[in-house]
């Protein structure tokens, strides 16, 4: 009963400045858990869905999930250099981001199929862990999974005290996200959707596994956003959040919603805490939901405004 | 308190005869659940999946879900004739299965996607709905949806009570089980793995939504099964329960959990209470799994003998 107490008194969202947006968050979480509210939302309906990269950790300067793709290579190239058999796979070896991205989605295919694929789920968890407890941030030399956001974990937690079920529904990969998702975010497996390469059962040595297979089976981004959330809960969202165009109709699909419904994006206009970018950023562009924010009613959170902290382990 | 004593004290399974069977369920659960046992399974891992046809309801004289088809088809025929236009969908509409089946998986599919695709998922629901509400089984007359099995509710939920997840993994089709499974299972959308269409978000007069479309995206069926698993729930099961050889993976996958599991197959035994099929069935074809399930430890539960009851509403 005491913690109870405590839980009900004390402010849920520390980490958020006094400003509009947690006010915004704060009244829409007590009116759709108010039985006595028109607004009340039954707890199998909240169902709160959360992007990824840019929304919950960092994304710049370029997807964490390349930069685990590009140190993979390298690695397995030194091992077996003749796996760097074409120009994509020999830019990305190298490091040379410019030329690998001057040959669009197939050379990029190209690199994850060499890192991502033809292993087990489980190795390739196994090898996600191993690159997060050794891999350094070139801005900030931290960890990669201590770059999520404290406002954003706290919102995670607010939520879930108030029986919502957080999911991840991100562009970036669904197996990848699993290997941290838990511990990072509170996010069971069940509950993390992504882009997934296409999967097979096999016997190995007569024990069964999941390989991965070259290419993508499911692109979990823009309108395969509310595809891949219609395929696995089969439930439309009350809470949206997002911070870039490809989250644009998932939060459309949040706002048509019968029952009250939330939609936030993160706008990353923090250049010294973060990274300042929207509109023209190669990574992470907002550039329509910023438009059309206000007359759908989304509220865009201003991390330099509305929130006191950034990372959990930064002042 | 008192609610808990009962509980605890009241028969889980009461319509299940005291045979091997039954003892086998509840000492595993009891096993697993208990924290002083080495063979203890912490409720995260918990996680248990069920075939659908034949496993949770009936399956005989031929799939629910192809008479929900061919129903659909006739209908549909009736206002717009001009649908029926190739022989397999003619011999659909004609209730001609024969000649429907002798043209093998494209004719299915063919009626496959005339009668489930070119809709909203919510407008499909709908349809299964209102059938289910009118359709009669011929062999029964009964509501499909009440020819599920009493054992399993009571399985289903005495797993539950114990701090499982239940999930239905099944061939047939994600969005058509759904609309169903929460009542009459207690099992929701988030919870049901199946095969699935093709899926689009389109805006239709504005108004977003999920449209299916022809052609399978995901056949959830043989060693599909364990790579739906693995793409929706992320973790290997620990109790899982089928009646056919397209169950065969799923019960290996879960077999080689390196948590104790179990592996039930529910054998068509009762000819009288419902029907009697195996090896040499059309549908629900069981033989590998029956030859294996003893060297695999898996339980063949015997209808006749160990359930006390088929139907929740028969004797
Ligand atoms: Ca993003
Ligand atoms: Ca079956």
């Amino acid at each position: 009963a005491c913690s109870m107490a405590l839980q009900a008194t004390a402010d849920p969202l520390p980490s958020w400045n006094d400003t509009h947006a947690k006010t915004a968050i704060v009244e829409y979480v007590a009116s759709v858990t108010d039985p006595t509210s028109e607004q009340f939302v039954p707890v199998a309906a909240r169902i709160a869905v959360f992007d990824n990269d840019g929304t919950l950790w960092s994304e710049q300067p370029v997807y964490f999930q390349l930069t685990y793709a590009l140190d993979t290579l390298k690695e397995k190239a030194k091992k077996d250099p003749s796996l760097i058999n074409s120009p994509a796979l020999k830019a990305a070896a190298a490091g040379d981001l410019k030329t690998l991205m001057a040959g669009g989605m197939s050379g990029l295919q190209e690199v994850i199929n060499a890192s991502h694929s033809d292993m087990s789920v489980m190795a390739f968890q196994q090898s996600v862990k191993q690159w997060l407890a050794t891999a350094r941030h070139p801005k900030t030399n931290m960890r990669y999974d201590a770059m999520i956001y404290q406002p954003m974990l706290e919102l995670l937690s607010y939520l879930r005290d108030n029986s919502f079920t957080t999911y991840i529904v991100s562009g970036g990969g669904q197996q990848f996200i699993r290997a941290f998702s838990e511990k990072a975010y509170g996010i069971p497996p069940q509950q993390v959707i992504g882009t997934a390469l296409h999967a097979q059962y096999e016997l190995i040595d007569g024990k069964p596994q999941i390989t991965k297979k070259p290419d993508v089976s499911f692109l979990d981004d823009g309108p395969g956003k509310p595809v891949g959330i219609a395929t696995v809960i089969g439930k439309k969202p009350i809470f949206v959040g997002g911070n870039s165009d490809g989250d644009f109709e998932m939060l459309e699909w949040g706002s048509s919603n019968e029952l009250p419904s939330f939609g936030l994006i993160v706008h990353h206009t923090d250049a010294k805490r973060e990274f300042a970018y929207d509109r023209d950023s190669h990574i992470g562009k907002l550039d329509k939901g910023l438009k059309q924010a206000s007359s759908r009613g989304w509220l865009v959170v201003d991390m330099k405004e509305d929130w006191a902290k950034v990372y959990p382990k930064t002042p």
